[in-house]
């Protein structure tokens, strides 16, 4: 197909198009004359692929760079995959020193095969909460890591919902793709729990009901 | 204290502060001459929250503005400042519309207090997780859900860590900034246990190892 055509079956402006292409997001097509390439619905896939993770997750040009780097050259193991996937989606590991209190804590969880880098980025999002006055307690980030063990099981167990996720190419684009588009259905699921449990605690009727009116 | 201390103190550059008080996210000093105001330990203290969101949680100027607003005017009840908290971070509900499925999913939750600006927050991540051919499974849905019924247990618990949760300004703080400071958090821990769980799962070692070495 053309590129007129590519654009209407992906979805995607021509101009957008384009774009990738210099970007090297999108492989380019097959030069059939000075002026004209052919595009295949592998073309299509990567399109909507690219779009999901820019529109959806809401990643920059230079994360969806590494995820489709990671799909073109996807690791041997499933673990390694795992390393790969998640690295595209967050980048390099911030520059921060993990603290003794991190690493006992992870310690204490058994949560022995985590990567350094892995913990970084722990770090760092411990630290920006630290900065904003409301850290987090040793209570509750003990409750935190446990509920997003469950949340790791699940996306484990994903694994096997569709075949083609058995592939390393298939793995890769699951659990980088997976992951991060999931991550704001996490979010938004956390702030329908919280009205859940505050209600239980404070009651769910306003405090300036009828009785209060003059 | 003049511009040039309050700059100091708050570690926020003279240029960044001006363009704060231009804004409207940090209320004006008092004037004490033509070319001179003075600012107070209050302002050190939002420019201190101001700078959590932009650069901790990654907030744009947008939702800081309504979060600062959320803590200049709070509600009556705990229960409802979560509600204006919530919506200080996220934002007006996107236009979407919420399914059967979704509705049904969260009445089999038992989560009888969402409102529907929170459920479509839910259905546009879900939604985008479908469009990346990522779809959340029914079993993926509830062991998300339930982790993060967790989570937001441990988020209510904690308006117990810090006697000044009790006051409206307090609480709204705590929720708008503890939850969005603390969702990266999360999401990296997301990031850990799924290592945990997948080298439980398939091995830690990878596969190109000393035995395959010519």
């Amino acid at each position: 197909m053309q590129l007129s055509e590519l654009s209407d079956r992906s979805g995607v402006a021509a101009a957008t198009v384009k774009y990738y292409l210099r970007e090297g997001l999108l492989p380019p097509g097959d030069r059939v004359s000075a002026t004209r390439a052919e595009y295949s619905p592998a073309h299509v896939e990567r399109l909507q692929l690219i779009r999901a993770l820019v529109e959806g997750a809401g990643l920059r040009i230079e994360a969806v760079r590494r995820v489709v780097g990671a799909l073109d050259r996807p690791p041997e193991s499933r673990h390694d995959l795992l390393g790969v996937a998640q690295e595209a989606i967050d980048g390099p590991a911030p520059e921060v020193v993990v603290t003794e209190a991190t690493l006992r804590a992870v310690a204490e969880l058994g949560w022995d095969e985590c990567r350094l880098d892995r913990l970084a980025h722990l770090q760092s999002a411990l630290d920006q909460a630290d900065r904003a006055g409301v850290g987090v307690t040793p209570e509750r980030f003990r409750a935190y890591a446990e509920a997003m063990l469950d949340v790791a099981r699940a996306d484990v167990a994903g694994f096997d919902d569709d075949p083609e996720r058995a592939t390393p190419a298939g793995a890769v684009r699951y659990v980088a793709v997976g992951t991060v588009v999931t991550d704001p259905v996490l979010v938004a699921l956390r702030r329908l729990a919280q009205e859940t449990v505050s209600a239980e605690r404070f009651g769910a009727v306003s405090s300036i009901g009828p009785s209060e009116r003059p």
